[in-house]
């Protein structure tokens, strides 16, 4: 019998952002690791939201936010603020990306408190902020049985500023979510698969190593699995790729209420689908008005693609 | 019931390597492609080598050779020539590699002629060599009906220096097998499923692209294929890693007598349990050494390393 859904919790940052790649550039777009991490999330099963944005925030947003149907509870709304601002610029060929400025309004204060109905939940993702923050908002939360299920992103600039809380941060998460170079970086390891299995010694159970267009590996307790890319051919901006990948993962985990090997699978794969869906247009465009027949189908095209 | 197998058949080139990566390096070392290629076909089928040594070539790698029953009928030996010599250095993070010295010797003037008993070969490689050699061994084989079936692999020089002639030479190929880099290179696409796509319109019905410790994808008239990698982790030499991969191939389309989707999926996972092997050690050693029941067991893995 399949268990019933559980919701999800996604806290990071929510940004306005203004993107350049070498071919196309947009700004006023949606940003933000927890815009496409929750969006993403709410595919799967009910999503709570936890973050803060600024007087300026276009109502235009909430609506995108509404329309997935995101618990809002969570979200503060600083009215004396404005929200993050985020503008980045790809180099060529997409071989990393450049910030122009960053501006970060309310989002320099953000220490949240969660609602009391959020504390609760039973499987959060910690997008990547800063770890002093991802640390704050796991004291929030019980310990003992009603423990959740945490994921845990980040991003290079806290391994080089704050690796101390980062690996501290290890040891309280069961699923860590990092990208290629980080987990490098991370583990002075020149090799994914060494690196998978060093970081799984340092804290979290089950590790995901994002190979961006490569695909991504899974390191669990119970195997190994790689997981191809989806062949994307109308590429227009990375930007919230691995977000919406962490996200649709908390999703799929929380709708099976469940992290065993099987399912991780499964979620690894959907997050492949959705991932693919966000470098398809700026911002949470695509990713939000794809749908969840286009990610089904997405999903199913991988499974016959990879299948031997 | 299934097909007997085939025989294979191999032409490259065969030379003496001196190898230095960041970590170790040796000299001394049995080379080129055609080495590579043949001892993995041999794995599979019956495998015949048309390459040419000179009167210095080792009987050691001579009997590395008849170690894995190769047929030499095609093997030229000039008694007053010097076997084909390279020394090349892999650059930091094997991130590209230069060629420190090259003696063509005996290779200079190779122009094989097909021993008559190798002409009704019924799958042939083509190794990297250049193009106008490559034609020049078809031009030996026979047509319509007894056509054999044809993979041919290249490398970015004759991209940049004979690319009509590699063009011609794509009309009359069955199966393309190319890395990551000249793919894009020879076609001009940024995208690897777009230049897959183009590659096959430009002649071959099968093109295969390799992305080294990415995987590697097929695409097929009867579908898209994307397999992931053996998890590698004593990383010794990526020599030959690509030679083998494609040797696998042709061996195992030999085995199989037959090139349709399903078989090529399935030569391409040995292909890629193959070349794991290969790059786990200088020259050939481990490749040769590694026996069939060390590539199947590798297979198994892919297989359930996969397995959605």
């Amino acid at each position: 019998m399949p268990s019933p859904a559980s919701p999800a919790l996604v806290i990071g940052s929510i940004g306005i952002d203004r993107v350049a790649t070498p071919f196309a550039e947009a700004d006023q777009l949606l940003g933000g690791a927890a815009s496409y991490a929750a969006i993403a999330a709410s595919y799967f099963a009910p999503t709570r939201l936890v973050g803060v944005v600024g007087a300026d925030f276009p109502v235009a947003f909430m609506r995108r936010y509404k329309k997935h149907g995101l618990d809002l509870a969570g979200l503060q709304i600083e009215p004396h603020g404005k929200t993050f601002y985020w503008s980045g610029k790809y180099r060529e060929h997409f071989e990393g990306r450049d910030t122009l400025e960053i501006r970060l309004n309310v989002f320099e204060k953000f220490s949240p408190t969660l609602p009391a109905a959020y504390r609760d939940t039973p499987f959060v993702m910690l997008g990547a902020i800063q770890p002093a923050l991802q640390h704050h908002v796991l004291d929030q939360l019980p310990g003992g049985n009603r423990r959740p299920f945490v994921l845990a992103d980040t991003f290079d600039l806290w391994i080089h500023t704050t690796k101390a809380e980062l690996l501290r941060l290890l040891r309280r998460i069961d699923l860590f979510v990092i990208n290629e170079d980080e987990s490098l970086l991370l583990t002075g390891e020149r090799n994914l698969v060494l690196a998978g299995r060093a970081l799984r010694k340092m804290g979290p159970r089950i590790v995901v190593i994002k190979k961006g267009a490569h695909g991504s590996l899974l390191f669990h307790p119970e195997g190994y699995f790689a997981m191809s890319a989806y062949p994307v051919t109308k590429f227009v901006d990375p930007t919230g790729a691995g977000d919406s990948y962490a996200g649709a993962l908390i999703g799929c985990l929380a709708a099976a209420n469940r992290a065993d090997f099987a399912t991780m699978k499964k979620a690894v794969a959907y997050a492949t689908a959705v991932s693919s869906l966000t470098v398809e247009s700026f911002s949470v465009n695509r990713l939000s008005n794809a749908g969840r027949a286009t990610i089904d189908r997405r999903y199913r095209e991988l499974v016959a693609m990879t299948k031997l």
